[in-house]
């Protein structure tokens, strides 16, 4: 499926940055633009013309929540290495949408409170209401990425966390939340030229952190863990994508069309009205 | 004072609007544009500038909030008529800033639960942290103007409420946090043209509600209920502005520009590195 007047795309941008069965981290390069058929300058324009359908697709299904009390709602989960651009999309993908229309929920490492807690139970209190497009800076995979890397849980708990992962996933699609996973994608080389850029320049200096640099060293467990949670969460009702990241427009623009499909194919529509019309229009011009 | 580089403005905007003692609603003109020197054509290119200022000015509170753990905040209570505009100042004032740096409120009609508790019980849980531009739409003040217009509460409860206000509203600021009062003036004519384009356009049939007819006739005892406010609850530490909003254009700028007004105020720098940036750049650049 291509989102209606998205003309720019050659390819379905959905399968060709979807984990199917034996998709393969290691074969993704972070360069790449799968299904892009301009540059740079023409991204631009596109992603203008994107963020005006996002905008309008996200207050219709706002409408319909209020009016039809449906629960379609639309979850995107991002994942990614440092520096990748978690913040780029949150900015300027997602800041095309009015903001009565979004919740942002950024999953840091977890309070003591969340600790004594199930690792879902913080996820499952973020979730979208109808009508508003969700979006997870970090996500319930942390406890399997970090938690798997830096060892923060035993290994059986690790283990039973992805099917409890998929069984949430499943509840939260089924209750109406068409649920996008992405991965941004980018090179340890791009990751190395962007931490440098915020070394080098002094209004960067406190989105740097000494630790980033201890992170690289556990690039490879990084990415087996991430291959894993491919293999294991990358679901019908919640499919994952891997979006190439080293170029950041492309990454913002595939991030939007995937956002575009899943409104498209809710294909909300404008609620009649609950009133009479004409009567109403006859009471407000006495009024 | 005039936010730097808004040189569209030929008076001061903060005075102009301000209530100030002997303060009269009544003689608030809702179609002037108080200070503002050009048109609604030049008034595009206007708030785009302004745009760019205010997300700069938010980014730097929120580095300094992360490094430095200053508590300087902003807080814009948003209060005013149905189709006022508080939606459209939402979406294009508040919306050009990075939604990771707004924290977005909505008070409706109380929950069960929330009336069990004071009336401000559900307003703390909802102040913006440190770094953050909060924004009410509708907020305590609708306990002293449609509490008191249908008779919500008792009357001494309704009275003691306005000093109640004032309490919290020191104590927030004390703490850190910018608050700019605003509320969005419209004329009944404007409003009944609003209205009516609702019911016209049934791409905004979900946004008209019958009752918004009948509050109509309530008008003058919600103005009377306003008045009150501002002899009441414009402090020093938390000023009200009445915008005159017939001119969405207007209103928009206005709006925008005393938040710069309040972030030119607090004028946050990029902090400082807590780190030794050449040690770092040589520890990255060997990873």
């Amino acid at each position: 499926m291509i989102a209606k007047s998205q003309k720019h795309w050659t390819g379905d941008v959905h399968d060709l940055l979807r984990v199917g069965d034996g998709f393969v981290l290691a074969d993704v390069d972070p360069r790449e633009t799968p299904g892009y058929m301009k540059d740079k300058v023409h991204a631009a324009d596109d992603l203008a013309a994107g963020s005006v359908q996002l905008d309008e697709y996200q207050e219709r299904l706002f409408a319909r929540s209020r009016v039809d009390a449906t629960n379609a709602s639309v979850l995107l989960v991002l994942q990614a290495m440092d520096s990748a651009g978690k913040g780029g999309i949150i900015r300027h993908v997602v800041g095309s949408v009015d903001p009565q229309g979004v919740a942002l929920a950024a999953f840091k490492k977890p309070t003591p409170e969340e600790l004594e807690h199930d690792f879902l139970w913080r996820i499952e209190k973020r979730l979208p209401e109808p009508g508003i497009i969700g979006v997870f800076d970090r996500s319930h995979y942390e406890d399997v990425l970090i938690g798997r890397v830096r060892e923060l849980a035993p290994a059986d708990e690790i283990e039973r966390r992805y099917s409890a992962i998929n069984e949430f996933e499943k509840k939260v699609a089924d209750a109406g939340t068409r649920i996008v996973k992405v991965m941004l994608h980018i090179s340890p080389d791009e990751q190395k030229e962007r931490l440098m850029e915020r070394l080098e320049r002094p209004d960067k200096h406190w989105k740097y952190n000494p630790g980033d640099v201890d992170e690289r060293e556990l690039w490879p467990k990084y990415m087996a863990a991430y291959q894993t949670v491919f293999e294991r969460t990358s679901t019908e009702h919640a499919p994952w994508y891997v979006v190439p990241a080293d170029r950041k427009w492309y990454a913002r623009l595939a991030v939007q069309h995937l956002l575009l499909e899943a409104l498209e194919d809710i294909d909300p529509q404008w609620p009649a009205a609950t009133y009479d019309v004409e009567a109403e229009k006859k009471r407000l011009a006495a009024s």
